[in-house]
C-alpha cells in the first residue's frame, strides 16, 4: 500500500467509520497491536516480534468531536520500514531503554474504557491493565471483539464488491474441478493442491492463502493437510481453497466423486445441500447470526447427520480468511448489512468419508448475496 | 518429533525442571497457548488460529508432591494432528459449541496464582481472568516471563552442546564470507542473501531462519530487508544470519569491507570489537545480566559512539531466535549457568554506514563460552 491520495482517502473513511463506532460503544481509547487491524487502518504491516508495535487512538468525545490524531509507536530499529502517512497518524519510535507499554498507558491518560486487539499479547495487556488501574481503579480493558464485535466485520459497499469479485475468481477453479478439467485419480493430494494453487493465480488472485485437498477417508478430517495419498477411483475428493485479490480473500469448498455416486453418499449430500441453502437464507439483516447456524444444523440434525457436523457453520472473512463474526449457535451478534461470512456445513464419517459445501455470503440491506456460484451439486467426475 | 522412548524421556526431564521451578516461584497453575513453549513441553506444534489450543498444568504442592498429568485442550477438528503421548499429557478435544476458556478455568479450580504464556491472546487472558476472579477475588494471573523469567531460558548441558554445535555451522558460512569466497560486489543484497541461505543449509543446518545482508548506507538500518541494491566496491557489508539444527538456532553477525578500510571506519570498529569482548566477559554466573549491556554500552559511550548504539545488547536464543532473557540495561535477571544469549553491540550512522558484531554466548558454571568463533576483526575483501 502506498501513501497516495487514494489510499489516504480510503484510510480516512475507515477511521471515520471506526470513530463513529467507538462513540456508540462508549470506548474512550483503542490499542491495536500488529496484525490485520493495524494494516487496515494505517497500511503498515508490523513485524510480529516481541518488540511491540502499537497504534493508539482516542475516541471523539463531547469536548473533542474531532479526535486527536492516532499515534503509531514502533520499535526504533523498525521505524525505517514504516511508510509514513502524517495525514492519518503520528509516528513515534521507542528504543530499548524504555518500556513501550508505559508510553501507551501515558497516551491513554484520560481513557477509562479501553479496547485492545483480540490478539494483544498477555504480557502487554496485563502490563497495561496494571498501569491503568493504578492511575484510575475504575478503568477497564476489554477486547475489540467484546466491545463492538470486530473492527472490520461490517464491510462497506466497496468492500462487498471486492468480496463478490474475489469469490468469482475462486469459482473459476471450482468450475474447472467440477468439469473434470483438474486430473484427480492417480495423482497425490499434494499434487492436486499445487495444481489448484496455480489455477487460483491464473484466475487472477494475487496470492494463494490455502488449499485443502482431502481424498477418501481423509475427507473426514476437516483441517486435513494434503499429503502423499494417491487419489483413487470411486471416492470423495473435498477441495477447500482461497486466495487474495486487492487485499480481500476468497474461500470456497466443493466436493466431487471420482465415479458413480453411491446411494449412501447421494442421500447425505442431498441433506448437506439443503442445509447450506437454509443457512444462506437465514442470513437476513436484523436476524440473530446464531440463526444461520441453527438453520444449517437443524436440517442436518433432522436428516440424522447432526452428530457428524462437528464444527461451527462459518466464519467472517475479509482481509483475513478467518475474522469476525463467527457463525456459531452461541454468538450474540445481530446480522447487519455489510456482514460477510462463510456458510459451510459439513458431514464427517470417521474413517469413511466427509463432505462440506461452502460459499461466502455478503449481507446487503435487502438480504444475503452469495459470492460463490459454481454448481452446488455433488458432481461425479470421470475416473 | 515422534513419541519414541527418547522423546518421552526428554519431555519428562523438561517437565521435572519446570515443576521444580513452579514450586520455587509459588505458581499453582500454568496455561501455555501455542508457540514454542508448547512444542518444547509436548512436541505438538499448534495451529496459530483463533481456536485456542491450551496446555494446562497444575504445580506440585504439599498434598500432591507428584502433580497431576497436564491436559492439552485442542480444537476437536485439529485433534487428529496431535501425536498423542499419554505418558506426558492427557488430550481433550473441545468443539465449537463450548467456550474453551471455561474448560481451562475449570481445570484451574484451586489455583490462586496462575502463570500464562507471554503471547496468550488478550481475548483469552482477559476471559480467564474474569472467570478466575469471579470464583476467587484473590486469584491473580501473571506471565511466565514475570513469574520466572521464561520457561526455556536456562539451557541444560545437552542443550548448550547443541547451541555450540549449531553456532559452529553458522561459523562455516561466516568464515567463507570473511575469506572472500562469497562474491559481493556487483551482486544485489537479495542475491547474496540467497547464496548465504544455501550455504547455511550446505553447512548442515536443517533450515534457514533469516538472512540480513545490508550494504553501504543500508547497513545503518539494523533490521534491513535485503533488496535490489547492488553492492559496490569500497563499502560496508553487514551480514546477520542463522538457521536451525536439531531444533536449536544459530545467529551471528560479521561485517566485511569491499576495499581498503578507511580510518574513520577502522577506528569505530576497534571500539565495537572491544565493546563486544567486554559484553562477553561480563557474562559471569551470579552477575546482573544488565552488566552485559552496561559493559558493551560503556565502551562505546566512552569512545564517543554511545548515541549510535540504538538497540539492546542482546537476546536469549534456543528453540526460537529471540527468546528470554533479553539483554538490556533495565533487566533485573541475574545470570545463571545455562543462560544463552547474543552479545551484539552495533554502531549505526544514518545515511552512511553501520556495523554490528554478534556472537551467541552460553554461560557455564565457570564462565561464558562463545558459540561463534570466526574472526572478530573487520576484514577487507577484494572488490
Amino acid at each position: 500500500m502506498d501513501t497516495s491520495h487514494d489510499t489516504t482517502q480510503l484510510l480516512r473513511r475507515r477511521w471515520n467509520q471506526l470513530n463513529a463506532r467507538l462513540a456508540v460503544e462508549n470506548i474512550d481509547g483503542l490499542v491495536i497491536t500488529g496484525g490485520s487491524d493495524m494494516e487496515y487502518l494505517t497500511g503498515y504491516k508490523a513485524m510480529p516480534l516481541e518488540r511491540i508495535t502499537a497504534l493508539v487512538a482516542l475516541a471523539p468525545d463531547a469536548d473533542n468531536p474531532e479526535p486527536p490524531k492516532p499515534t503509531l509507536y514502533v520499535p526504533e530499529l523498525e521505524r525505517a520500514r514504516v511508510a509514513d502517512n502524517p495525514e492519518i497518524f503520528d509516528l513515534e519510535g521507542w528504543d530499548d531503554s524504555v518500556n513501550p507499554v508505559e508510553l501507551v498507558a501515558a497516551r491513554l491518560d484520560k481513557s477509562r474504557r479501553v479496547a485492545v486487539s483480540n490478539d494483544m499479547w498477555s504480557i502487554h495487556v496485563l502490563g497495561l491493565q496494571a498501569l491503568l488501574t493504578q492511575k484510575d481503579p475504575t478503568s477497564s480493558i476489554t477486547t475489540i471483539s467484546e466491545a463492538f464485535g470486530g473492527l472490520r466485520s461490517i464491510k462497506s459497499v466497496e468492500e462487498r464488491n471486492l468480496m463478490v469479485k474475489v469469490g468469482s475468481l475462486a469459482d473459476v477453479v471450482a468450475t474447472q474441478l467440477q468439469q473434470g478439467e483438474i486430473p484427480l485419480v492417480g495423482r497425490s493430494e499434494a499434487q492436486v493442491a499445487e495444481d489448484i494453487a496455480s489455477r487460483l493465480l491464473a484466475a487472477g488472485h494475487e496470492r494463494v492463502e490455502f488449499v485443502i485437498v482431502a481424498s477418501g477417508p481423509n475427507s473426514a478430517s476437516p483441517h486435513h493437510h494434503p499429503g502423499d495419498r494417491i487419489i483413487q477411483a470411486n471416492e470423495m475428493v473435498l477441495c477447500d481453497f482461497g486466495g487474495k485479490y486487492m487485499g480481500y480473500c476468497s474461500d470456497t469448498t466443493r466436493c466431487v466423486f471420482t465415479g458413480p455416486i453411491p446411494d449412501e453418499i447421494a442421500e447425505a449430500y442431498e441433506a448437506l445441500h439443503r442445509a447450506q441453502a437454509a443457512g444462506v437464507s437465514a442470513a437476513q439483516p436484523g436476524s440473530p447470526l446464531a440463526e444461520v447456524d441453527h438453520a444449517s444444523r437443524g436440517v442436518l440434525t433432522e436428516a440424522g447427520y447432526g452428530d457428524y457436523f462437528v464444527h461451527r457453520t462459518g466464519h467472517g472473512i475479509g482481509v483475513q480468511v478467518h475474522e469476525e463474526p463467527y457463525v456459531t449457535g452461541q454468538t450474540s451478534v445481530t446480522i447487519e448489512p455489510g456482514h460477510t461470512f462463510s456458510v459451510e456445513p459439513g458431514i464427517y464419517i470417521d474413517g469413511k468419508w466427509g463432505m462440506r459445501l461452502e460459499d461466502i455470503v455478503v449481507v446487503n440491506a435487502d438480504g444475503p448475496q452469495r459470492c460463490n456460484n459454481s454448481p452446488h451439486e455433488l458432481i461425479s467426475v470421470e475416473a
